[in-house]
């Protein structure tokens, strides 16, 4: 039975999350009632990552394994067509291993977070960013940033639904950047725990807006105490940019 | 009585264009409403473009005339207020001369044309972009456009229901650039004729296609021909980005 892994792109705001659930249209229930109208078969989907209310993706990833050995871009188009209107689209299918699996062979994940930092109201970008209305110091968040890059346990920036085993997750990148009235922030792990990237940001816009400091940031990471954490980033504004796998 | 000039972006997408309409949904029509509601006068709002309908602005330029003379700052974030729930936001009110003109003191317009060179159906980007599917060879379309940018007759790339007295303009900037799946055109000049810039993109798309060259693009120009313009790009990718004025 082949398996193919898939590429994803969708806008989050109508969907109740990535992971399927009853009464509630989520992304992965869309796939899979679209992969299987394509192929008539009963499917199993699994995806990088368990994706929130609201969050969308560049680049996520899911394989799935179906009866016939199809030609890659047909799987491609058919599963588009069988997925409109939803927004979600399939950017790629390619053939995997039979041993590939799209979350535990995952070896990182990029993660954007778009803010707006503007008093005016969003139009182009509504749903899709975090407008903060105070003047960030970007510069003060970059460094507080940098604090929290490395082996931690992050339970302080983990939500209390987080099912993970362990808290202790090592960070390779946390960059802030401004372009105009734009403010990313760029997160690279192997995993994140629940609400991690948006704990993170939450604490650096609180940085930003000079209401906490970089040695305020340390204490909370180093007291691993979920109420040390300051807001939580709204889902508007995260995108799961990439999965990277090992090169076969 | 103070004129004011409010810098303004807006989601075209549920807009019968910029201009004032009977019966219409316009950007014009909603701002001269949020206007009067704010400052309880009858007000004339002049903008620096007359977008149609589904383009959109991240710096469409409009001038007013109100009685007070109110704090600029007051006056944005009361016409933010004002304007809910429409997708159209003033980034900046700021006073102007009793002799400025969004239209007529314009000395450049700046658009942005958006193309999302790929297969999928669009997610994150729908309404805000047009989907080729085709691959676009950006050099050769990059290429054609310099056979464009100049003072020429442009009555090729103009719509029948131009007003414009003349159909000569100049043309200064226009340039075709590949990021990854999305492709910009980037189009400069002191005023445009009406659907120009789509006429221009369209031609420049069937270019990027292979379905003809920059010698049948220089022909059609000189045909000064209406039926030699191939497709017209839709609005959804069009963005008014920003309007130059002479430093005071």
């Amino acid at each position: 039975m082949p398996r193919y892994k898939l590429t994803i792109e969708y806008d989050g705001a109508p969907f109740s999350g990535w992971q399927i659930q009853a009464d509630q249209t989520t992304v992965q229930g869309t796939l899979i009632a679209a992969i299987e109208a394509f192929s008539g078969e009963k499917v199993q989907l699994q995806g990088a990552g368990r994706t929130d209310a609201g969050v969308h993706a560049r680049g996520q990833v899911a394989h799935v394994d179906l009866a016939k050995d199809w030609d890659t871009d047909t799987v491609r188009d058919a599963l588009n067509a069988h997925l409109r209107p939803h927004p979600v689209a399939i950017l790629s299918a390619e053939k995997a291993a039979a041993d590939f699996n799209a979350r535990t062979s995952a070896i990182k994940r990029h993660y954007l977070y778009r803010i707006l930092n503007r008093r005016s109201d969003l139009t182009l970008d509504l749903g899709h960013a975090w407008r903060v209305p105070r003047p960030l110091d970007t510069a003060a968040m970059q460094a507080a940033a940098q604090r929290l890059v490395g082996k931690h346990d992050f339970t302080t920036f983990r939500s209390t639904e987080c099912q993970a085993k362990s808290p202790v997750k090592t960070l390779d990148r946390l960059d802030v950047e401004r372009h105009g009235d734009e403010v990313n922030v760029l997160a690279s792990a192997r995993s994140f725990l629940h609400n991690q990237v948006r704990s993170m940001v939450g604490s650096l816009v609180a940085v930003g807006e000079g209401k906490c400091s970089a040695d305020d940031l340390q204490r909370a990471l180093d007291a691993r105490d979920r109420a040390a954490c300051g807001q939580v980033a709204p889902p508007d504004g995260l995108y799961l940019m990439r999965v990277d796998y090992e090169a076969k």
